[in-house]
């Protein structure tokens, strides 16, 4: 069915799954004079579609934050099909950007409207010694973290809440409320990971509780404080935003 | 002894562990209009010592090859501790460039002319889909190889031979004769590693030796025929060399 409508030319509404290294790239969204993961992508689909393709995405990540799991949609009358599609993009995009998937969806789909929970992870690299081929996603952090502690004040962050004091000043949201439903610290080998899902995130909200969370794993605050900073809504009772390459989209549910 | 000679600030010979991305640089050999690896370690050192500090390498990687096991060495009369050498280094390189370890040596240390074997290895990502991730160090061959076919030719290169067949011209040795003890190809997940061990390799030897096992896993070339092309000596004969983002100097040995 789909096939016949593509071949007649119809509108069709395709969603891709997007990874990307972002450390080159200005962040996501579109800038006349930056290089861009949006831009790029609308290049690659311009050349394969052989037509302009604004898209849509799920998150606008930051400049020099990763993403294994992003999500956009645009339209097309291109009858291509979605298998050879993802190839073709491949090709048209650079190493740093590649498609994982491509679906065809219904017409009403909005990759962030439509989209009810995120999936992020934040990667500290916690040893005395950099490593050159994990710098560009993950922050280096010489001194040993208090891993217990600061799984222990993330547990404080965890339901539904006002994260204002986790919101740094710029950000547009209506309302502060969101449901925190993990934020778990583990040690990997040299690595401490934070994840964190929730139905949607203030901006630069996972950074800014990373960046308190390393304030406990260091000792300069205590876990315990995390509940009343939370009660605070006072973006300056928190800690400092970490650096964006630990960061990285890892999923979004819809 | 050492501590006594050092705070005179007597000469010392020091060797260093380095590990390197050597995606955006021009090699690793010092040129006048090109960022190297050599020109940051030298710029680092300076600074550091205070010193003009030239340095003197096992290998000299070409442009795109990384390191996790280079080893260099310079002479200074500074009085700073091993210890905090390391620190102070990787604060004053780029993140790109990483000092594993620093040790006093005798004075007449070569890292060069007293290696006694290298270790290489080359990573090939075999599956259909590019992957951001690991884009700068891998060769990306999307058809599905064959790596038995690959492992069976790689034994016939193994051992003490001319191994002509396998160096770019522009190739200085004196004589074209190693000793290969180790050519091995494993699949690892989406991966297939080979690792390369010899007393030492011609220029462009182990990128030449994974572009012609391809052309086997790829069945372009027979296996068989690895050890007549080997006998051949004639470069013409062998497969193409493989890009160089794939290969890492992991060990040099003394």
């Amino acid at each position: 069915m789909a096939g016949m409508e593509t071949s007649c030319g119809a509108m069709r509404k395709i969603r891709l799954v997007v990874q990307y290294d972002g450390t080159d790239y200005a962040g996501f969204q579109k800038q006349p004079h930056a290089v861009t993961v949006q831009g790029e992508l609308e290049r690659a689909l311009a050349k394969v579609l052989q037509a302009d393709t604004p898209i849509l995405a799920a998150s606008r990540t930051d400049a020099g934050v990763h993403a294994r799991g992003q999500v956009v949609a645009f339209e097309t009358h291109s009858p291509i099909p979605e298998a050879r599609l993802t190839r073709a993009l491949n090709e048209a995009l650079p190493p740093a950007i590649g498609i994982l998937s491509v679906e065809a969806v219904g017409p009403q789909f909005h990759p962030r409207f439509d989209a009810v929970g995120k999936l992020y992870e934040y990667r500290i690299r916690n040893c005395p010694t950099p490593c050159p081929f994990v710098a560009r996603y993950t922050w280096h952090v010489r001194r040993p973290l208090d891993v217990e502690a600061m799984a222990w004040g993330a547990e404080q962050l965890v339901g539904r809440h006002d994260f204002s004091a986790f919101e740094l000043s710029g950000g547009s949201a209506a309302t502060k409320v969101r449901c925190l439903d993990l934020l778990s610290c583990v040690r990997r080998g040299e690595e401490i990971v934070v994840s964190a899902h929730a139905d949607g995130f203030l901006y630069m909200m996972v950074r800014a509780m990373v960046g308190t969370l390393v304030e406990v794993g260091r000792g300069r605050m205590a876990a315990e404080s995390l509940g009343r900073i939370l009660a605070s809504r006072d973006r300056s009772q928190a800690g400092p935003t970490a650096p964006p390459q630990g960061l990285c989209l890892m999923r979004v549910d819809y």
